[in-house]
C-alpha cells in the first residue's frame, strides 16, 4: 500500500502520532505491514484495494517515519482531520485501529499537534496563573478535600463538611465524581448551601477558598448546572471528562462561562492501565488542548496505579509551554495555550505530601478525601494535618519534628504513618 | 467494611454489575478483599474509615452478593444513581475502580438496570420495526455500505459513489467514521448532494434508500448537522458514539429529531478488547438505553477481533426483549424499549456473508466498504455482488452455484475467495 517512509521528516502541518504496537504474533503479521495497516486504517485506507481511490487521495495517506523496536511514529497530514473537532481527530488517530487483527496489541502514546489544529481549540481559560490569581495563594501547593462520604451527605450536612474542611486549611472543597443531582442531595440546593458556607469560611479565615460543584451530566443540563454555579458566585466547577466524553467537554469550555474547569477522570484507567489503549500522556493532551484548567494526574505514592516516570511526563506536558522530546514521548510546542494545574489525588495523608512534593513540584493541588476525613478528630483537623504537613515542607523542617509541635498531623501520622 | 453479603438477594431497586477480577497477586490481595474494595470504591466507600459516615448512608452501600472464582456480581441501590445521567452512573460503576491498586485487572461484563433507571432514558425512536418500515424491508438483512475511500473524496465525488452503491444494491450508504467536515468535503455540501443522489437512486430502482451522514462533532455543531440532514430530507444520522461520549449521545437523542440514529463505535477496543476494562455487552447496552436505533457489533468473520460468543450475545442484549441469564452474562428486562438493529462491519465481503447470517440471523445490516468498493468492476458490481450473495442465502442455493449465474458474484469469488 505504500504508507511507509523511514525517510521523510514530519512537517509543521502533521499531526504526529507515537504507538507502541504488538503485531499478532499467531498470523505471523511482521512489525512494518502491521505499522503499515495502522496508517492506513487511520487515514485513508482499508482491508483491500478500492476502485475509487485516486492519486490525490493517496497523498493524504498517514506515513510511517520512525519505527524502533515496538515503538513506531505516524505524520498525518492536516488536512485529514476537522478543526475543533476532537471526536473526529480521534475516530481517526484512536478510533478503528485498537480493533485490528493484524495487532495484539497496540497503544496510542503520545500525540503532537500541528498549529492549525491546536489554535481551533480553546486552550485553558485561566490555567496555574489564573488560578493562583483567583486564590491569591503563590509559592505554594493548594490544599483540596472531596467531601465524604463520596455520597449520602444531605446538602447542609455537605455544606457542613465543606466549611469545616476550610477553616480547617483547605483551598478547595470538591465534590466526589459520583456526586451529581441525586435524590438525597439535590444539585441546586447543595450548590446554594456549599456557596455560602464558602463565604463564611472566607470571613472567617481571611483566605479565598473555592468549591468545585460536579456538574457532570447530559451536555444540556451540564451547561444549565454550570451556569446555576456562576448565578449563585461560583468560580469553578468539576467535570468527570472521561464518562462525559469529549463532545461534551468541548461544548462546556466553548461556553466560555469563565468558571475554572476542574478535571476529574473517572474511568480513564480502563484504557490507560495496560499495554493495549490510550496513555493517561494523551489523555491529558487533549484535556489541554480543549481547555480544562487543572486535571488529575495521579499521586505516584497513593491508592492508585501510575508510575513516576509516567505521571511525571503528564505534568511536563499539561504545565510547560515548550515539552522537549523524550524516549517515548514527543516534542510538544505549546506557545500560548496556558499551563494547566497538576491534581495529586488518591489515597493521599499527610505523611505522604513531603515525598509528593519532592516529586511533583509545587504547582499542584494536593488533594485528600480519606486523608483529612478520616482524621481521628475529624475533618477540621484533617485539614489542619494536611495543611502542618504541607507548611513543613514550605519551611524545610521534617516532617517528624514539625509533628511534635503540631497535634493534628502528629495524630495523622501516628493513624496512617509516612513515606 | 462490610460491603459483602453473599445471602443478599438483589430486589428490583438494585442495579447490578458482573465484573471480572484479577486481585493483584504482589501485594497478596485475597478475592473477597478485592470485590469489597471494588464495592467501596464505587458506592459510598474511599480506602480508609472516615469521621463524616453515617448509618443511613452505610445502608446505601454497594453489596457483592455472589463469588465465582474470578467472576463477582455486586448490587447498588438505585438511590445512588441520577436518573438520566448515564456520565454519573458510569463515573461511580466504571469508574475510579479501574484504577486501583488493588487490582491487576478488572472487566465490567454487563449491567443489569432497574425499571426506574430505564425508564429514565429515552430508548430506540425506531429500532428494528421502525427501521424496517421506513426501508419497507422484511426478512431479509439490509445491505450497506460506507463510501470508500474513507477520507478524500469531494461531495460531488462522494455523493457519485453513493449513487452506485445503491443502484448496485445497497439499501445503506454512510460517511466513514473519519469524514465529517473537512475541508476537501464540507458536511452541508456533501450531505446536499449525496441526499439528492438518494433520490436519484430511489427513483430508478424503486427501492427505499437511506444516507447517513456522519454528524460526529461538538455537542452544539452536532446537533446542527442533524438539524440541517433533517431540512435537507435525511431520514438518518451517524455518530462515532466512543470518541463523542455520553454525554453529547444523549443530547443527541434528547432533541428527538425523529431520525434514526446508527451508531459507529470508533475507538471502543482501546478498552473492549483485554481483559481489563469495559465489555462491548456493556457499550451496546448503555448504547441500547440511551437510544441508538442501529449499532455495530462485529463480525466475528472480518477484519476486527470480537469472538463468536461474544458477538452472538451483544446481538440478543440488544435485539431481544428478554434477555436470560447465561454463564457470563446478566438477565435484562427490557420491556418496552424497542430492539437496535445490529450492524456487522469491518472486513466483511461477499464469501463472508452466508456464513454470517448463519451466525448472525436475518435482523443485521451487512455492512461492507473495502468488500464492494473493492470489487474489480467498481462500486456498482460490487453492490450487485453483495445483494447476490445476500440473494443466494435467501433463495436456499449455494453460493458457489448462485455465482454461476452471476458475474458480479463470480469475480469477488474469484478476488476475495470464501468461507
Amino acid at each position: 500500500m505504500g504508507y511507509t517512509n523511514l525517510r521523510y521528516k514530519p512537517s509543521k502541518k502533521d499531526l504526529v502520532c507515537l504507538f507502541r504496537i504488538e503485531p499478532n504474533h499467531r498470523e505471523h503479521v511482521p512489525y512494518g505491514k502491521a505499522a503499515e495497516m495502522i496508517a492506513g486504517e487511520s487515514s485513508i485506507g482499508t482491508w483491500t484495494d478500492v476502485k475509487t481511490m485516486n492519486p490525490r487521495i493517496r497523498r493524504m495517506g498517514a506515513k510511517v517515519f520512525e519505527m524502533r523496536g515496538s515503538w513506531v511514529k505516524i505524520a498525518y497530514p492536516q488536512e485529514l482531520f476537522e478543526e475543533g473537532n476532537m471526536p473526529q481527530i480521534l475516530s481517526s488517530v484512536a478510533g478503528n485501529i485498537f480493533g485490528m487483527r493484524a495487532l495484539n496489541k497496540l497503544r496510542l502514546e503520545d500525540i503532537k499537534w500541528p498549529e492549525k489544529i491546536m489554535k481551533s481549540f480553546r486552550g485553558p481559560k485561566f490555567g496555574i496563573p489564573g488560578i493562583r490569581k483567583l486564590l491569591k495563594v503563590t509559592g505554594r501547593p493548594l490544599v483540596g478535600t472531596i467531601v465524604k462520604p463520596k455520597v449520602g451527605l444531605g446538602p447542609k450536612q455537605h455544606a457542613k463538611v465543606a466549611y469545616r474542611a476550610w477553616v480547617g486549611g483547605c483551598d478547595v472543597v470538591k465534590d466526589d465524581e459520583n456526586l451529581t443531582s441525586q435524590g438525597f442531595n439535590g444539585f441546586e440546593k447543595r450548590v446554594k448551601e456549599t456557596l455560602k458556607a464558602r463565604l463564611r469560611a472566607e470571613g472567617k479565615t481571611g483566605e479565598k477558598k473555592v468549591y468545585m460543584p460536579n456538574v457532570t451530566a447530559e451536555t444540556k443540563e451540564m451547561i444549565k448546572r454550570a451556569r446555576f454555579v456562576k448565578r449563585n458566585g461560583g468560580r469553578y466547577i468539576m467535570v468527570d471528562i472521561v464518562t462525559t466524553g469529549w463532545a461534551g467537554l468541548q461544548t462546556l469550555r466553548d461556553r466560555d462561562l469563565n468558571l475554572v474547569i476542574h478535571a476529574h477522570r473517572a474511568g480513564h484507567a480502563a484504557f490507560t492501565r495496560g499495554e493495549h489503549g490510550i496513555s493517561m500522556l494523551v489523555v491529558a493532551d487533549i484535556a489541554r488542548l480543549i481547555g480544562v484548567d487543572q486535571i488529575h494526574i495521579g499521586t505516584v505514592v497513593g491508592k492508585m496505579v501510575g508510575e513516576k516516570g509516567e505521571v511525571e511526563h503528564i505534568e511536563d506536558e499539561i504545565e510547560k509551554s515548550f515539552v522537549k522530546k523524550g524516549r517515548h514521548t514527543l516534542e510538544e510546542n505549546w506557545k500560548d495555550v496556558k499551563p494547566v494545574l497538576a491534581v495529586c489525588s488518591g489515597g493521599l495523608h499527610p505523611g505522604l505530601v513531603p515525598k509528593l512534593i519532592e516529586i511533583m513540584g509545587r504547582n499542584i493541588v494536593v488533594q485528600a478525601g480519606g486523608g483529612i476525613h478520616g482524621h481521628p478528630k475529624g475533618t477540621e483537623a484533617g485539614a489542619r494535618a494536611m495543611r502542618q504537613a504541607l507548611d513543613s515542607v514550605m519551611e524545610g523542617v521534617p516532617l517528624d519534628k514539625y509533628a511534635e509541635k503540631h497535634e493534628e498531623l502528629r495524630i495523622a501520622l501516628k493513624k496512617w504513618g509516612k513515606v
